[in-house]
């Protein structure tokens, strides 16, 4: 791991940068020999990796974060070479991947980052070889047109239009149904962006937002502020969103949820009518949320469609999470309304199993985008296929090749298997919370997100006393207790659940810290569950210091 | 390439998605023969998608753009599995690469994407194997802290800080010395969020920009907009941003260039003054250009350092093109001053030779990030080693794998040979434009990039002589004709040039229609550009039609 003496004096007086070696690496190898060797690497790449991996299941090693990064503090870049691309290879297996996270270990129910199908690999690996970049139609071609073909085709699903507007949209030059991001927090923040444009487009006397800013965009529709609209359940990026896009992040209006923590869509409509009464205010957008971060809860989709379209507002859903779930026929009524929405995030690196980073975002009217179309001289003209055109990022990977050969591999009936194992399994742990007498289940599942708490049997009661005058006290001692457990269990190395807080009680103020698992890998099953609650009990009644104990 | 009818009818039959199926390419492959497979799809991956290619130099096949998205217009997503890795695999070399862009070929010459070393696409394929998510340390562990390593290493080749200053930085959880984006569009958006948002900071009775917005920021700060300075070869990117940023791209403010394309010193500091009179505008960063995209300039990077001190204005500078010459010791100095900026933009898909999409903003000031932090409660939480805190993107690959091995492998020498190269054959050209007698060199190369038009020299002759009343006329002729032969060049498919309109002319108001060379393929040579050359002058004697020829 000590990259100062990584390569053995002997090597590096081996190693000399010279043109005659370098100009090697750019030449296809014709020779046999040098072929098989660079097929032979990936090898351990594809399998020693893993196997590596195999050996750390959770999130750590017993080397811990400090000392770790203790051994990461050269700042030097050598002259020359200090090593070949099999050492290389070696050193990441050896000194890397195992102090790496075995996300893919069905153990590691924490995140929203978990196995990915092995074709994932080779598919990535396509467009490195290809190497081409979607900016402009003069370094991607076909892979620009196949892109439009795959958005169109994810549009469909999520919107079924009828066929006539795909004939007409789907290889428009001018039309984008739909754009590749870096994940959903791209995605939110273009969505945000493009409503915005819209919203304060140029009028008589003003250039548009684009163009003045948004104080002067203020000025000339006579307003003082606008706000987005989300449940208290919004992802960070909404946020994020509000303070890059210069409305500030303060005017992102978090709205209460009920007890199954989707949005009330009774304060969601007076809090519009009351904006509405000041005139001014605008609102930029309603976000609806088809998988929460936390709890993997749906908006009332359709509902809030209904309120913005009946006060003309952009309805943007944030589906990063649940938006997959459109491919299981038996769960994707939970979806319903999704294709009222103006504009919708849906994440490539999450439920549609592949590597980081992608993401995407769709529009309901394919002009929509115009909003934020940028030229140059050298690309991205006007008229051009450039995807680069509407988009906030330049140069970009041809991820599109990846999520349109998954498809092949799998079809929507392969994806839909593994939707419909996530959401189930969610399910049956719940059960399986609920009869175990010291655990506390927090949220039921909807989709495949379940958030829970280990809490005494004796505590539960205490606590569900009316007017328990030791609640608050007794909750904080219990955050602390699952804070503890939470990170035991992830330096023990065997699982990894994670942990948030959730807003909760009566009025929802108490602040209850939680485990969360989050359940999309086809190789967890319920037995692997029941030994995450055993440990969990286990490291109760055993490991935990006494002051954290009940 | 028809995708409708790709899969035989038989093979539909035979495919059908089902559990055990499915989860089979989750798991690691224990047997022999099924590791064998994997790997053995890798070498098509490796050598068909560039055998293909290598049969298409240039840009376009003889298939039309037209007529090629006429085969792509399927928007339906199949339920079923329609084909197993190895016929995508096999479709892919078939029907899609020879249809891509040949970008490694050493007669694409036209754009910043080129050939990139073998070992890229081994190096990338690791990256995809481990899957790590370096928005959060818990899905990322040792690959955030080698992130941190390599970009102290960036750091310091451009900036030359004390060791002491790496050693008190590199691996502390909240100093950010930079951050991986996705490309320098990115990275030069995130400089000026970081500078707005520094720019308006909180203080009484203010939340600071990013809480409150642009609206509010101003009125706080008793002033009716802010503006960027940078030379009109400015990226687009930096108007996007104004735009994004919510401040209006009109406020990008274009300074002009002198006769070597450099900003005009004078008039920045006489602008500088104007606005400082004006007490209602205030300076958001002052862009320098470290290689502009159309022609490979340098501004005058030391003097806009000091102009920038002396103003107390955020100085950025955009090095994505230009900042690797940091690394070879004979053109280094071409770069002096960059050390003084406040931030730099350099892109790792361009002069570092990574693939596809990789950027990175470096920060003179470790603390200057602190001003666009977001926390949650289930990650990136306050005081974490968290690399997705100060970010614009959420989840992300960790490309830091790609640049830290790659730099192991070449050395800064062997990235200083591939840049001397460029940089020599550019003046290599330059001289051999100058020596045909009927081409016109447009810009003197600096670095790589080169500017050139075909223009007979009795034009030239005419175009000479003082005030001739034609003059504007004949520049039109020759857009046009320039324009045709690239256009026709590029049809041939055999090299590609592009092309850009640059401003010229005595009071710079001409439009100049040029061919642009950029020269970063170490496999590029002057035979092969004298063939390009002899190639146009072949397009304008025999293709090109009668009316555009003089």
């Amino acid at each position: 791991m000590n990259n100062q003496k990584a390569a053995s004096s002997k090597e590096q007086k081996k190693l000399v940068a010279n043109w005659s070696h370098l100009i090697k690496v750019f030449i296809r190898p014709e020779n046999e020999t040098s072929r098989n060797a660079l097929v032979k690497y990936m090898r351990p790449i594809l399998f020693g990796l893993h196997d590596f991996l195999n050996q750390h299941v959770g999130v750590t090693s017993n080397v811990s974060l400090k000392d770790m990064a203790s051994h990461f503090t050269n700042s030097t870049l050598s002259e020359q070479p200090e090593k070949k691309l099999a050492d290389v290879i070696t050193d990441l297996i050896e000194n890397i991947a195992p102090h790496a996270v075995n996300i893919a270990s069905p153990y590691f129910v924490g995140h929203m980052t978990s196995a990915i199908p092995f074709f994932m690999v080779h598919l990535k690996t396509i467009v490195t070889a290809l190497n081409q970049n979607v900016v402009k139609i003069e370094t991607s071609k076909v892979v620009s047109i196949l892109e439009k073909q795959i958005i169109a085709k994810m549009h469909r699903l999520l919107y079924q239009k009828k066929v006539a507007f795909y004939d007409a949209n789907i290889q428009r030059a001018d039309a984008a149904l739909g754009v590749f991001v870096e994940g959903g927090t791209m995605a939110n923040i273009t969505a945000l962006w493009v409503a915005r444009n819209n919203l304060f487009a140029p009028k008589k006397g003003f250039a548009g937002v684009a163009r003045e800013g948004v104080p002067a965009a203020y000025k000339a529709y006579g307003i003082e502020k606008c706000v987005v609209l989300v449940s208290r359940l919004g992802h960070l990026s909404i946020r994020k969103a509000g303070g890059l896009l210069g409305i500030g992040n303060k005017n992102i209006i978090s709205i209460g949820v009920d007890k199954n923590n989707r949005i009330k869509l009774d304060v969601l409509n007076r809090t519009i009518k009351c904006i509405k009464e000041k005139s001014k205010i605008k609102i930029l957008a309603v976000v609806g949320i088809a998988g929460t971060t936390e709890t993997g809860t749906i908006d009332p989709l359709e509902e809030l469609g209904r309120i913005c379209a009946e006060n003309r507002i952009h309805y943007h859903v944030d589906a990063a999470w649940g938006g997959a779930t459109i491919m299981s026929k038996k769960y994707r009524h939970l979806l319903k309304g999704i294709e009222l929405a103006d504009s919708i995030t849906i994440d490539g690196h999450k439920q549609l199993y592949m590597p980081m980073t992608c993401g995407m975002l769709y529009f309901k009217d394919p002009e929509r985008m115009d909003a934020v179309a940028y030229h140059s001289t050298y690309i991205n003209r006007p008229g051009s296929v450039d995807l680069g055109i509407k988009s906030i990022t330049g140069s970009r990977e041809a991820n599109s090749i990846i999520l349109d050969s998954a498809f092949k591999i799998m079809g929507t009936r392969g994806y839909a298997l593994l939707i419909d194992h996530g959401i189930e399994l969610a399910a049956e742990l719940a059960q399986e919370i609920k009869k175990r007498p010291d655990f506390q289940l927090i949220t039921e599942p909807l989709l495949n997100i379940i958030t829970y708490r280990y809490c005494p049997l004796d505590i539960q009661k205490k606590l569900a006393e009316p007017g328990h005058k030791g609640r608050r006290a007794l909750n904080r001692r219990l955050n602390e207790m699952t804070r503890m457990i939470q990170i035991l269990q992830r330096e023990a190395g065997k699982s990894f659940v994670s942990r948030t807080t959730l807003m909760l009680g009566n009025k929802q103020k108490e602040r209850i810290v939680v485990f969360r698992c989050v359940l999309m890998n086809p190789l967890t099953d319920m037995n692997i569950l029941k030994e995450v609650l055993d440990e969990q009990e286990e490291i109760y009644s055993k490991v935990l210091p006494e002051e954290y104990r009940f």
